[in-house]
């Protein structure tokens, strides 16, 4: 292994260790001193390794709403139904989410416990994967698949989706995707008979 | 005012204060020293009427969640169509969150980073308040009014609603109850047209 993937492996190894711990005991509840023994490093490499605390936050919760993101954008650019996309987008939020669950944690939670430029980007972020799912719902609207609702349906939606982060189990009594299929049940149809 | 009451008064103000620096900055990012500062108490003087920070997280959390589960189950007894019900209960769970939206934050965020009996009965009361959603929904079910759906459903509905702390604003551009409109369409009627 080359010295550079051998300090990218590392970096990751800490990320995803401090992503466990923010998620168990807060992002603000986890001192440096717990995260430089979890990882094994003295503080001088650790923050070698991070830079900063918030960079660690930063650097935990970006790839996977990025990835989220793109997702959406090209669902979006898809010759689909709008409700097959919904589908779909619900599936694979569930499925990031199941796989991430400590990484979306910091990222729903603890990242609205902070101020400045890390909380700005991470907030546009969200912003930026909330208007993919307005974008699709829009699109339904205008094919006459979908009600016009007010715009506040989507956080409702986005809300349904993201709130899971406080229940959801790794091995669940539901996939991740089996979920996403009772939530766009709900959503789609109703729970009037 | 008798000493009694002032003292009650002081309390109060203590848990309100708190309240937003905990919804502001993080039940862990907020230290006594800030506290102590905010209410104009020296440290020996707010760990009088305090106790603890987490029985001060406690006591701001307990009450609004205990009125909600009163006002659930109150609702629960009434001859009303579940429709009806889930009506009312999603209109007071907003307007309950909009009205008491620090201490909210504080229950659905950073009740998660405790450990301990302060987490546990706070989980065991979140729990009761989905169990009345729960009982309501199924009362539509077993009247013919609802479909029956997977009770993960259930959890859905609680996080469309219970998320909206993160956007929720005092003076928005709608009222808590015409948000709560909004969201009861979109889970009753569903989205497709």
């Amino acid at each position: 292994m080359s010295a550079r993937a051998a300090n990218r492996d590392q970096k990751e190894r800490i990320r995803r260790k401090a992503a466990q711990l923010f998620a168990r005991n807060g992002y603000h509840g986890t001192g440096v001193q717990a995260l430089s023994e979890a990882v094994g490093l003295g503080r001088g490499a650790l923050y070698h390794h991070i830079g900063s605390k918030e960079t660690l936050l930063e650097e935990i919760v970006t790839p996977h709403i990025a990835a989220m993101i793109d997702l959406g954008e090209a669902l979006l650019a898809q010759d689909l139904p709008a409700t097959e996309k919904v589908r779909r987008l619900s599936r694979a939020q569930m499925r990031t989410l199941a796989e991430h669950l400590p990484e979306w944690t910091v990222f729903q939670r603890d990242a609205t416990t902070l101020h400045g430029p890390v909380r700005a980007r991470i907030f546009a972020a969200r912003e930026r994967f909330e208007a993919v799912w307005a974008a699709i719902v829009e699109e339904g609207v205008e094919t006459g698949e979908f009600r016009r609702l007010d715009p506040v349906a989507i956080k409702g939606i986005l809300g349904l989706h993201n709130y899971s982060y406080l229940w959801m189990r790794e091995r669940g009594r539901l996939t991740p995707e089996e979920i996403a299929d009772v939530f766009c049940d709900t959503i789609l149809n109703g729970i009037l008979s």
